[in-house]
């Protein structure tokens, strides 16, 4: 079994499935023959490789090493060919006590607030648990367990840690690869030291690494997002392997308190640029929305561990969002750019940035690359992993999470998924490989009321012919109210129904030729905000299905600040096999520039136009253009 | 004469009032008595005195040095005694070939992007030129004229500038002050090469440090909002002293467009923190404003000079706008503590960092020192020069600009100047010495309409029976659509009647005795944001007079994320002098924390409560609170 995640208890463990062309399968492809080769092209450019081989004088910045290593973790996931000659610059760039860094080697630990030096372990770490899941022991795991010993010799006495959280979860993963306990206890031991405080005093205050107080006292995640979130990944990590269900409780309520009130609607999170924090509950620009990429696969990392550690469906949700609003986004249709932020608006249509190294905070461009270059690597190892991402086992069967075209095996069984998701609603889950546990199917808190069949190959006595839903404990609660049941049986003994949110679980056995169709509802629905998150007042946004939509105005044609929206059912378009929608709006006019604040509005509603929106992953895919996906409201 | 401006044409010259007790007399004495000591003992505890005195290490940034000159410009203003112990210790560090600064001078000019070496002298020049208006010259000045030689000489010739605007009106100034026309030519020369481009790459981009296009081609204020400013006034200096009718008029152009796109309510500038930089247009987050109190600073020096230049009442009610509500607000009460960001939200009630060194982004707090602190010594400059903003004199007469007690001595008349200005709209301006000459008082873009009267102390035939008001070429027109017109002559022979936005000119001549009374009507106002400024959608604003006000929430209680005002006109209600109001609130509910996007609102309208508003520059003097200048409207 290989996953980057392998709970050693859990309600569920996640299977690696084989996926095929479909949205995700496509993504996944495009990965391992355009993102992996184009992240590795410009890790030699920038030298960075270079740096592992002695090149003089040493480039990039302090953490530079560590995109060296997720792209080693990607290439072990996907399997590139390439991962050996790389993975030799690395081995043979560790010195003989299992001290590996190119930047720090003559300061070791000299500036653990910014040195990063832990957080490059950490990446390092993951990169020998991917080699040793999908290949085994090599000179490159050996390297990799001499790099982690020396840590463990190092950190474990004493009250320090890094300024990046990273190492934690890393180290629980090899624990749980190799059954070595003092990986466990290192990683529960930085996980308990933060906020005592662990670290100096830095100009963004201790916040922004997360040693303003210890996780097991904080209600919500703050500070710098990306650090916020592999460290509470590493808590669940430490949580579930110590069986300790308090921490993983408090790392619950402050997801649950995070999703409530700091997290952007295309489940990106983070709103300041200046230190890439969270920001206060309801500070939700969209403009100036950070949703850095790399937090958007932390916030997919930290539900993922939810997840499996519970079961819950409220985590496959929000990670289901991320994956197409902000992975999805963060990647050009070609693979050979990124976003390394994901605002919800874009208000000046500036030129792209092409085959040029951009500043990070460049936030509304699709660079090649970036000075600080975290983003890129970080797709690529996630889309590597991802078909570890979709569907778990667990004592009852099989779970889905994440439809996509795919075939899944586990609990002895083999299914093949068919489905046009996220474009259409319909999925088709036929039986390849029958067996005795349930097949449970996940129904987005968007699709209560998803009607479902269930078509029973051949129909026989006994148990078969009560197959119907059996609401799992996790479940949201029945659909409309009533209680939820099963529908009639059809005429080969099978049902249909209606499947509330949640997971719609289907008891086997099950036989080859059996096949159940789910129908999720895809009609686009407009979306308000609390009304708390004050930048958002007065506008609606549309979704469909999981995604999230926007109006992309190319050459700001029509202008996107003289628009507000009726909110009549959307009008939908195929193009390319791609949905897009159309609504209504008005074009307001504005007076000439003065004095922008005045007692009464300065605007007249103007001609009506219809404004095509298309899903937000898709766009800056067709040059310079202005975008948003909140639309001021019409009244 | 003195003033810090003082240009050799233009349609204005500045005054330089007595200031009597009230609203900005009673901040100038602070300023005096407290600010002014409180900056000398902090940059003396800091070590940025020291550094003058050669002691070892060298602290503060590398900036550190243009602090000490603007308190000693404040000095000189304000005729403080210490002045010339603390300038001193500055001319004993100057080197013999005029080289001056305590962080560069073993590696001169090699960091002129970020090294601030000809900002600091900048700063420096503008101290010398206080000096010399002041006192005349002494061993400073000489200092000064030996800095600003070795300066022509090294950087008259090139394309080389500094990374921070400043130097530019410093040398218009001085030229203005000795003649000397290299001052002027090495000024005009900085302000046409900036972004031909003059500076090397940095990390923000090079419209950051308006090194993008060069000033003639730009058409809006952009990057770095303190930069910019700094900037665009000493184009408006170098366009008054050259006779650049087209620099004057692009400058101009950029003023307009900046403060119809670019500015917040209360005339702060500058909407992100990354790179306190401007933002695009119509970004304008109340929680995220940066409004520096610098770039607030700058901005009143921009619209002084403008004004001068052109006699237009528009800079002067920006001028005043920013003063009320930027200046008065970034200096507590008692003169001890500092905003150095201005936001028009804030959402949670933090703890003061009292008496402790300050990140210079903790936005929300009054702090008594930073460790960028460059605003503590721009207020205290600002302060002690603001005698020599309120009134300006002309061929024509005298104009007064800005009410508070004062007494006005131009144009061979004195007046005083009587009011409870701006808590009250009555100004009533006394004539103590006559004269021929017009006076001409600034009624507000807010106070059209504005009532009042003269009343000649002595009624005489001739032209005093055809006193009344004669609209100059700037005003902003009639009232009322109707041409203005005086009113009924009164029994003593004078006149009463309606004045337009813009400047009411009185004609002389004028006696001992004579009184002008000017009646601001000072209902307050609902004021409601343009629609393009998204982050305001649906909120409305309270002003009263030439005040900003805001709810303040101590301890957030009542919770300002949950109330919507209702706009019924305020209930006004006085405390200590000071006018408070309020308003009628409903306070919403909100549900448990949940995915806050949905299909239909959360909350729901709840019951009343009266608001109390308060003059937004009084907010935080009371200990940890919430703030919101924009309340969400109850439809």
């Amino acid at each position: 079994m290989t996953s980057p995640v392998l709970p050693s208890s859990g309600v569920l463990s996640p299977l690696f499935v084989r996926l095929e062309p479909g949205f995700w399968g496509d993504r996944v492809r495009l990965d391992n023959e355009v993102i992996i080769p184009h992240c590795l092209e410009w890790m030699e450019k920038e030298g960075w490789v270079g740096n592992f081989r002695g090149e003089l004088p040493r480039r990039g910045r302090e953490f530079s090493d560590s995109e060296i290593y997720k792209l080693l973790e990607a290439m072990a996931w996907a399997g590139h060919p390439g991962f050996e000659e790389l993975a030799g610059f690395v081995v043979r760039a560790q010195e003989p006590d299992g001290y590996l860094n190119t930047r720090w080697s003559k300061a070791r630990y000299t500036d653990l607030e910014w040195g990063h030096e832990l957080y490059c372990y950490g990446h390092l770490l993951q990169a020998g648990v991917a080699r040793l899941r999908t290949h085994g022991p090599d000179e490159f795991t050996e390297a990799v367990l001499r790099a982690a010993d020396h840590v463990c010799e190092v950190f474990m006495e004493g009250t320090r840690t890094d300024g990046h959280p990273c190492l934690e979860m890393a180290l629980v993963e090899l624990y749980r690869s190799t059954g070595a306990e003092r990986y466990l206890e290192l990683a529960r031991r930085l996980v308990e030291r933060r906020g005592l405080p662990a670290l100096g005093t830095i100009h963004f205050g201790p916040a922004y690494f997360q040693d303003d107080i210890p996780v097991r006292r904080a209600r919500v995640l703050r500070g710098h997002a990306v650090r916020a979130l592999y460290l509470a990944s590493g808590a669940v990590d430490v949580a579930v392997e110590t069986g300790d269900a308090d921490l993983l409780a408090t790392v619950e309520a402050q997801w649950e308190r995070t999703v409530a009130r700091r997290t952007h609607l295309t489940g990106g999170m983070g709103s300041r640029h200046a230190d890439e924090a969270f920001g206060d509950d309801f500070e939700l620009p969209p403009d100036r929305a950070y949703a850095e990429t790399c937090a958007g696969i932390a916030s997919i990392m930290l539900s993922h561990r939810l997840l499996l550690a519970t079961g819950r469906a409220r985590y496959a949700d929000l990670a289901e969002r991320t994956m197409y609003n902000v992975l999805a986004t963060a990647v050009a249709l070609d693979g050979h750019s990124f976003f390394y932020s994901n605002p919800l608006q874009v208000r000046v249509a500036a030129p792209a940035a092409d085959g040029m190294v951009s500043h990070a905070a460049a936030a509304s461009l699709r660079s090649a690359w970036f000075d600080v270059s975290c983003c890129p690597s970080n797709i690529s190892r996630t889309l590597a992993a991802l078909p570890a991402y979709l569907a778990t086992t667990d004592a009852g069967g099989v779970r889905v999470h994440h439809y996509t075209p795919a075939e899944i095996r586990g609990a002895g069984m083999a299914l093949r998924v068919e489905t046009g998701y996220p474009w259409s609603g319909g999925v088709r889950v036929r039986v390849l490989e029958g067996g005795e546990g349930a097949v449970s199917l996940r129904v987005p808190a968007w699709a209560g009321g998803a009607g479902y069949s269930v078509h029973r190959a051949a129909p026989e006595a006994g148990p078969r012919s009560h197959a119907g839903p059996d609401a799992g404990p996790h479940d949201a609660g029945p659909h409309d109210a009533g209680s939820r049941r099963s529908g009639p049986h059809d005429a080969a003994g099978g049902a249909r129904g209606l499947a509330g949110a949640g997971y719609l679980t289907l008891p086997g056995p099950w036989r080859p030729g059996d096949e159940i169709s789910l129908d999720l509802p895809m009609a686009p629905r407009w979306t308000r905000p609390d009304h708390r998150a004050d930048a958002l007042r007065g506008t609606v946004a549309v979704e469909r299905g999981p995604l999230v939509y926007c109006a992309e105005s190319p050459g700001d044609r029509p202008p996107l600040a003289e628009i507000a929206v009726r909110q009549a059912p959307p009008a939908e378009h195929e193009a390319g096999g791609v949905v897009e929608l159309e609504v209504e709006a008005e074009l307001l006019t504005s007076k000439p520039d003065a004095w922008p604040y005045m007692s009464s509005p300065a605007s007249a509603p103007g001609e009506s136009t219809p404004l095509r929106l298309i899903p937000y992953h898709r766009w800056g895919n067709r040059g310079p253009a202005t975008m948003r996906i909140w639309l001021p409201a019409a009244d």
